[in-house]
């Protein structure tokens, strides 16, 4: 026997006519009045499961397939043959089929072959991926994923895992947790009855990471370009749909580099990478767009097609003031472009992908480097129609005297930022970088509402399964 | 100006009598008595550094050229010609000479062209990508971390990330890091006095994650070929050269597959690997065989070229008995093997990778399928000649009265695990996987003696650096 995966017999890729067999998933069974049964069998290789058609001949087609219920696991052997019918190519002519698996009270099966809420699924992530909508998800959050290392590493970067459990808070982004083995039980404390912390595994007060981005610019000032894509971590109590407790980061850095060098690069990024999800995922694609977001395939077709605009802060603030449009949140200068400013930027103004450069240095972080102006900092943020930031970079400040003067500002120890200051005592070069969450890409591209459907085991604050 | 990599340079993938500029940091300076300098510079594009020569002529020869020391950032930009000089196939001849940034304090830079010991550089490792050594393992690490995407993607897998944080301790396997948002100065406690973990984050004790293993083999049965590589954690306080508090790990689930099937991966993806650092980095290799393991290419070759032996542990127990030597620790059936006893069997004994199968049930995990012996399970260690173990897999149980059985056995709660039976009960299939470190992969290739080497920021207990 030969085992195929449903991918490759559906795809035309095993000759037909031949004798294959295929392992997998029962989604459904129908039971034909001419005394055969269809059974739609999925491995989860590709969105589409294969009609396995079961004659009432096999041996076993009164005491076993005729139960058959979703859920069930199959070995089905037979031969690939021309589908009669609708919306498949290929279906196989079963000569043997074997349960492997039954399912416990088919009844109280959590994934019935219906449309389940996503509040549900949440609650059995576990089994979530053996429906439409999650298997869809998690092979283009692969593809997305495979995208990244495949552009980094074409374009000569190199992959650098920084530090999850970390000492520094890398821009003062939110609350953090806490990584101890202390036992808390029997807390250790110095003479003052605060908690000793030189006690605890690596003898400091240690957190887990907010991003990668400070610790991967020492290694971009060796090897030129380089790239982190790992998971951070924010201990945010915003149960919100666009916030993840824990999520994957992906910050590339170059070294002889400028903001508009880092837009380039970032314009090219995410190009590339929906390109490879129209390429390669365009069955999962067209159910997104078919059950999930009408446009789902046209915007990131529109997207890769488009030049993204570059603006200035300042004249985006120009722009969104003269936009004869009420906004909620107050359009100023020197304050933070809101998701509705940015959103009616790319999406109305534009029409197209939007880069906002040059932001007020007061509300960037320290590291960011000040312009000539003196007043704004060589800052980025990339907007995009249908969901607004979803890049944020900048130049980084290679000027040893600014970026004390910076971390002053910001009442930085420059203590605890030796290593960070000798980049820049010994050979620095100016370099620039940017950052975007994963999840958030998987929640563009799959048109979920939800950030919990973009991770694959979520969680909330209160919520600790799994 | 083109600007081109120092690796595309020296490959001559650039048309020699071009204009090209490149962009780096200074090894070395030697000024000839013609009234020329010699500067290597470095990209970290690759191992080798490129010639700049640097005529008198340059206007900013007396005043800047003759003081460039290591570390020092250049901008160079000259004609590229076939190098008259030993060990290099290009050159550049700079007609211009661009100082983008100077090394304080030349004296005390750390990063002195000569040779520093591991200790010393583990202290300063924010800068030693920039020396031989770290570059060659950064550029080998990122090889393999691209070669394991690369197979999986390959072969069908999906990349799985699974939960970081965790209340689940997946194997019982030493001691955890806590994750917790709890104030340590004012905990609060339940009415018998112990700490409220009803208030923490996620409402329980959660901690950081020691395998993803358990919650990928969800994924797997559903997508049926699924992969993880991703961080893990040990609080192990065991400061040795063999083991890191945070480590990546890989650990690759197939489904509808037996022990045999699982070695038999674990074989070609080795072997994959190995291939792809031969064949991508062989500059870094020859330095490695040069300057740290003497045979570090020829037993990759070999690993490559010798088809791995399968034997059963009750075998290796006999064998071991019968070897006529003196081991420290004492070989007798329903013991584990150790390092001495593995690297006789791999190095001495068979002379290539072992792959041991068939473990006594109770010196293994839960989840380990049981044999119909009722003694051993379908365990599986891969032992490599040079290092010992670097795989360890199972089958997994698939039978739910079996694991049952086997959880009760190692005292685990089954309500805990009830997400995890969840996948026995509908429509188990036979299933395994394996994990493998991957720093431990990179002490291998690279032939490093002590682990912290084989990441990027190393720490140790009591060290919390970065």
């Amino acid at each position: 026997m030969t085992v195929v995966s449903v991918e490759h017999a559906l795809a035309g890729r095993i000759p037909a006519g031949g004798e294959v067999t295929v392992r997998g998933w029962v989604r459904t069974r129908r039971d034909s009045k001419a005394g055969l049964s269809f059974v739609n069998v999925s491995d989860g290789s590709c969105f589409a499961p294969i009609q396995v058609v079961a004659p009432a001949a096999l041996p076993n087609y009164e005491s076993e397939v005729k139960h058959l219920t979703a859920g069930c696991s199959v070995i089905a052997t037979g031969t690939l043959v021309p589908s009669q019918g609708q919306g498949q190519a290929f279906e196989i002519q079963a000569s043997a089929v074997e349960v492997t698996g039954w399912v416990e009270d088919p009844e109280t099966y959590p994934i019935q072959p219906k449309a389940h809420s996503l509040e549900f699924l949440r609650e059995v992530a576990h089994l979530r991926p053996r429906t439409n909508l999650f298997g869809a998800v998690t092979r283009i959050r692969h593809c997305l994923a495979q995208a990244v290392h495949r552009f980094f590493h074409e374009r000569g970067f190199y992959w650098i895992s920084t530090p999850i459990i970390t000492t520094s808070d890398a821009e003062g982004a939110g609350q953090m947790f806490r990584v101890s083995t202390l036992d808390l039980a029997n807390l250790p404390r110095g003479k003052d009855g605060a908690v000793d912390f030189s006690r605890d595994f690596f003898g400091k007060e240690t957190f887990l990471t907010v991003s990668g981005q400070l610790n991967v610019e020492g290694y971009c000032l060796a090897l030129s370009k380089v790239y982190t894509f790992g998971p951070t971590f924010r201990a945010e109590n915003s149960n919100t749909t666009r916030h993840l407790a824990e999520f994957w980061m992906i910050e590339p850095e170059i070294a002889f580099a400028d903001l508009a060098a880092d837009a380039d690069l970032a314009e090219d990024f995410l190009k590339y990478l929906f390109r490879a999800v129209l390429d390669e995922r365009a069955d999962d694609m067209a159910f997104i767009a078919e059950r999930v977001q009408k446009d789902a395939v046209t915007r990131l077709e529109a997207f890769i097609n488009a030049p993204f605009e570059r603006i200035d802060y300042s004249d985006a603030i120009g722009l969104l003031q003269k936009a004869g449009k009420k906004f909620e949140f107050p359009v100023e200068w020197g304050l933070d472009l809101q998701t509705e400013h940015e959103r009616w930027l790319t999406e109305e103004h534009v029409g197209r992908p939007v880069v906002v450069m040059n932001y007020p240095e007061h509300i960037k972080a320290f590291y960011m480097r000040l312009n000539d102006d003196g007043r704004t900092v060589a800052a980025m943020d990339v907007l995009a129609p249908g969901i607004g930031e979803i890049i944020g970079g900048s130049q980084r400040e290679e000027r040893l005297d600014v970026l004390d003067a910076r971390m002053a500002q910001f009442g930085l120890d420059p203590e605890h930022y030796g290593w960070y200051r000798d980049l820049r005592r010994y050979g620095g070069v100016p370099h620039a970088g940017f950052g975007l969450g994963f999840e958030r890409l998987v929640v563009y591209v799959c048109g979920l509402s939800n950030i919990r459907d973009a991770i694959p085991y979520p969680r909330a604050p209160g919520n600790a399964e799994f």
